[in-house]
């Protein structure tokens, strides 16, 4: 008789959490988005009702989600990443509590550190990196990136969903004053098998992601010239069904 | 033969990866954090070494993961949070990768968005916070904070670690120019059985807080006064031993 909200991590299963997928297994319905595993979809009850989020839009989907809760149901909406970053989580829950629907945050991996690290880049790191700031690519909320200020933070930049606008992120970033030999990567469908990583400086990582797919993410700061970040540590830890 | 860098998660064991599960139930050593659930280290095998982190110096530990690694047993570094968010997990790849010693980092549940979820606040919310800035309240890197900056940075602000400075951070924050009226909360020990949070503005969030243990994240921006946010959803997983 809740809508769980559960985070499903970065990509790679395994990096689900515990609870997640003590949820999945024992929910009536599973409500899951496109990047979301297929192995963590399987994990579902053989009776669970199914729905993938693919081409629903958020408000017709926020309707799905009261309406499910309303049957009294226990639903699972599994989201890719953690729902709170820069997932319209907030925007769900805000229809169920509206609604007077029970609902639940379970947090998940974002992708905003298990990406970088994946490609072995922390995003702090004690005397080069104590700040991190991360922003949308194609804002949420429809506004433009203020590349003043991003500009101005020390520390770390994440850029979540970036990839169509390297070449204007990159661009904008240096017209508003930050190093153009910033070091920066980008890190391709980090935790999955096929993940990839290019990394260079800021002037020229959009001409090195060219071939890279999505999703995918920006990061800019030192952290990604430490002599370890440059040892492959691509890894996948994959799910054992049980 | 592998250091594992394992992040446990902000505090509930429920919040662990399936994947961090599986390492910390098939290791050969153990060396956690004092804030790591007690469940969880129970989850290392009968005849696993286990060492406590609590009066180790950074220095020292680094030194204990590379003899524990040449060792060529299996070795699980299990860290509050995320390894490589304000955990020091770069100082000890650092140490390993510069010993030959191989590693492998598995990211966890960052507080960063756990621990204001757990007060039911987002970081992100469309319309409200397209941007997250996190710092460390006691920078890691011993730099004193840009209040300035800090104060022209759109979205949320996290600071970690910030408890004991809170009075501070908030009086720099107001005198570099952020509204005092900023909506502000405090969340104490987020995810735990005895969560506890605090809402006000930035100029009254540190009196509010003040009976609040630690750790606590310090949350500014209008994401805290959403609606929904004002709810309670504290809850727990637990952990249930399988």
């Amino acid at each position: 008789m809740t809508v769980f909200l559960v985070g499903a991590g970065p990509g790679d299963p395994g990096l689900l959490t515990v609870r997640g997928l003590e949820l999945v297994r024992s929910c009536d319905a599973l409500v899951y988005d496109v990047l979301v595993a297929p192995e963590l979809v399987e994990e579902a009850p053989d009776d669970a009702i199914l729905i993938s989020r693919e081409s629903v839009r958020q408000e017709e989907l926020n309707e799905l989600l009261v309406e499910l809760g309303r049957t009294g149901l226990d639903v699972v909406r599994l989201k890719g990443g953690d729902p709170f970053v820069f997932g319209r989580g907030g925007e769900e829950v805000e229809a169920l509590a509206e609604a007077g629907v029970p609902w639940e945050v379970v947090p998940g991996v974002s992708a905003m550190s298990a990406v970088p690290a994946s490609a072995g880049i922390p995003v702090t790191h004690r005397g080069v990196s104590a700040q991190v700031t991360l922003v949308s690519g194609h804002s949420a909320s429809g506004e433009d990136l203020d590349f003043a200020q991003l500009a101005s933070a020390p520390g770390t930049l994440v850029v979540f969903m970036g990839l169509a606008h390297l070449s204007a992120i990159a661009a904008g970033l240096i017209a508003a004053g930050k190093d153009r030999h910033t070091p920066a990567a980008v890190v391709s469908r980090g935790t999955l098998a096929d993940g990839q990583s290019v990394r260079g400086e800021l002037w020229d990582v959009a001409r090195l992601a060219a071939d890279l797919a999505s999703p995918a993410l920006l990061v800019v700061g030192d952290v990604v010239a430490l002599a370890y970040a440059s040892e492959s540590v691509s890894t996948r830890a994959g799910f054992a069904r049980s």
